[in-house]
């Protein structure tokens, strides 16, 4: 098969772009898959990033709503982190400007990981002898802090890349690489119009903000409650942002159910025949929704090989 | 300094011995490492072996208590799984005869991974298309089942091994690898009687269970609520064996804080107070704790570097 029409498709970088503030070095890299890894960030001692962006999994829970400590949990799905390097802004409605920002977040995030504020995730890491020596090597004497802490977690994910998909394989060139029924789905995403807001290598729209749902439809609307949450309005509190919302990329999406921003939705042929209706306006055919669903899985790249991180100890005297 | 008396002190073996009918391959280990590592098999999908028994850590949690699936926690304190293979018997009251025969119990109990049974657990994995492809490699066709699960994970937990700690290279001739400190605190070890029950590589005494408390004591009593739990009784009934428990290994110690069968003790010092008052009558001098203590560290091993599974992914249409 051969893609027509005019849109430009292109293929995963396989560097994510990094802030002058934070060069991502390998020091730095595996300080911050240490920590990300580490559940003495959370307040139970058992729920780190990796509880719900799973790092051997596609980047998150498959879970509706993720758990945090004591078991709570809120109204929004995890999304990968698998590639997250490449959106412009963090979570669905985009509330942080960077992977730094984001990071900030959770740790002291009562359901997620509980810690009292962040002096206190400093102070338990500080009691952790190896954490002094880690952070020394990369930022230097006396280095542990929020910022330092949130910046090793950012380089480490900013490596969280899955280039080599067979779709990037084909744009780079391998025509056998996507199947003819995964091309036709290919052309259908440009010709519907879902590659207007799914844009750019990551299909996440280059950092737009896009309404969600643009068409109201009761019966959609009564099975999956998207309209419950306001989306970006939840933060800006302008009427303009209800229910605006990033667009999320569409990389490894066939691992990642449940699908949107409350985890309604459990297939992505269901995700993709909701997208149809409610921000094409269309009843997409089945035939439409299987090649769809096909070239989606073709989204699914290659994992990078990682060591599993062996943590600095927890001194004897401290734990509790 | 320079090891005094008869008892006979032993490295760890490199390699921990293997049933019969299970023996170790390196696909069986790779797929058991997957299943260790896999929150699905637990209802919630958050919890997996890793999450009690941290295998980034000293392979426990370093909680009182182990927090299962919903936040439950129950009255025991997780042992470490580095080399448990060398355990003659698992649990602190020796209840499982195997490694294979305790694989099958948290997944199904309600507070650990709260799986309904094991029919629900092997549905599960079949409808995971990659563990079809991994079992099929190690056991043959159609061959996931509670059995080759549990062999698989027996298999990975063999080798969770620690070997060369400055003791066992003290022990295999390297005088420079403990410090005085240490070595007088490993002659106190067998002068006191520690190794009357602490025996062997493992100092785990080989298969052989122990009174504990062996005396009463109010005072730690009120403290730690040692007498709460019956041990081994618990399972067999039978009076003789109130309070027995399996001799639990020494190694690694010093990252395994809290201490004893219900996480009671939060350090290494007052651990040893405790078995010098309660197991040899003894009100041990601080400097005699502190000599154990250092000795006690110089257990730590090197441990194995592991790569991270790539777990097979959950696809869409089942994920809930
Ligand atoms: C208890 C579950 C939980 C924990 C723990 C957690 N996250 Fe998240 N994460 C979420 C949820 C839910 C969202 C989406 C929230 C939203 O958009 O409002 C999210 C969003 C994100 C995003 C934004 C991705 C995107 O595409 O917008 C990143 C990146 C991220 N988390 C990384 C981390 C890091 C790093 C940590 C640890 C410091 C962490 N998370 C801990 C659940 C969790
Ligand atoms: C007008 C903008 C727009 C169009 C057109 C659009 N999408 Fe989306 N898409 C979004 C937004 C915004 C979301 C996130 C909605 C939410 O969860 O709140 C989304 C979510 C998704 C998701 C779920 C992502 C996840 O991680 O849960 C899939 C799959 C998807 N879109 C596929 C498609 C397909 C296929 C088409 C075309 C048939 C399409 N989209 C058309 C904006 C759009
Ligand atoms: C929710 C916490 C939790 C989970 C999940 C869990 N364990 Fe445990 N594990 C424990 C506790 C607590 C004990 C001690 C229970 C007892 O002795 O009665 C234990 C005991 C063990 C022991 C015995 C070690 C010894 O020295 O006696 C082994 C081995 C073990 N678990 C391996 C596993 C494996 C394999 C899995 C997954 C299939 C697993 N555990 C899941 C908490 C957990
Ligand atoms: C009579 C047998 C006996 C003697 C003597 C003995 N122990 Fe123990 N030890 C045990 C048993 C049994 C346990 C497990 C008790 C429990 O938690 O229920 C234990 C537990 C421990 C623990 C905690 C292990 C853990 O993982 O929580 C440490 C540390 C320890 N012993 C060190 C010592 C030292 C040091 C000495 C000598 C001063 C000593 N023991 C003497 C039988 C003995
Ligand atoms: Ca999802
Ligand atoms: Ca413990
Ligand atoms: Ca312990
Ligand atoms: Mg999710």
């Amino acid at each position: 098969g051969s893609v027509s029409g005019a849109y430009a498709w292109e293929a995963l970088p396989t560097k994510a772009p990094e802030p002058a503030d934070n060069p991502t070095t390998a020091e730095k890299v595996a300080l911050g898959q240490m920590l990300y890894h580490d559940p003495r960030l959370s307040s139970t001692g058992t729920v780190s990033c990796a509880s719900c962006h799973n790092t051997m999994l596609g980047g998150e829970d498959n879970r509706p709503n993720s758990m945090g400590v004591n078991a709570q949990t809120g109204g929004r799905s995890a999304p990968t982190v698998w590639n997250a390097a490449f959106n412009k802004v963090q979570f669905w409605d985009g509330r942080a400007a960077s992977l730094e920002e984001q990071a900030a977040g959770p740790v002291a995030n009562p359901i997620e990981m509980g810690m009292k504020d962040w002096d206190a995730v400093v102070a338990r890491l500080k009691a952790i002898e190896g954490y002094h020596e880690a952070f020394t090597k990369v930022f230097g004497e006396n280095s542990i802090s929020q910022e330092n802490v949130t910046k090793a977690i950012a380089a480490y994910e900013r490596t969280l890349i899955t280039p080599n998909s067979p779709y990037d394989k084909y744009v780079n060139g391998d025509k056998s690489a996507l199947t003819e029924q995964q091309v036709r789905g290919m052309n259908k995403m440009a010709e519907l119009g879902c590659t207007a807001c799914h844009s750019g290598p990551a299909f996440n729209g280059a950092g737009t903000y896009q309404k969600f749902p643009v068409n109201s439809n009761g019966y959609f609307e009564a099975q999956y409650k998207f309209k419950r949450d306001k989306g970006r309005a939840e933060v800006t509190n302008n009427p303009e942002d209800e229910h605006m919302w990033k667009v999320p990329t569409l990389r490894n999406i066939a691992l990642t159910a449940p699908y949107f921003h409350n985890g309604s939705v459990s297939t992505l042929e269901k995700a993709v025949k909701v997208m149809g209706k409610l921000q094409l306006d269309k009843d997409l055919p089945d035939e439409d929704i299987e090649d769809i669903v096909a070239f989606l899985n073709g989204l699914t790249g290659q994992f990078p090989k990682q060591s599993m991180p062996i943590l600095p100890s927890t001194p004897g005297r401290l734990a509790k």
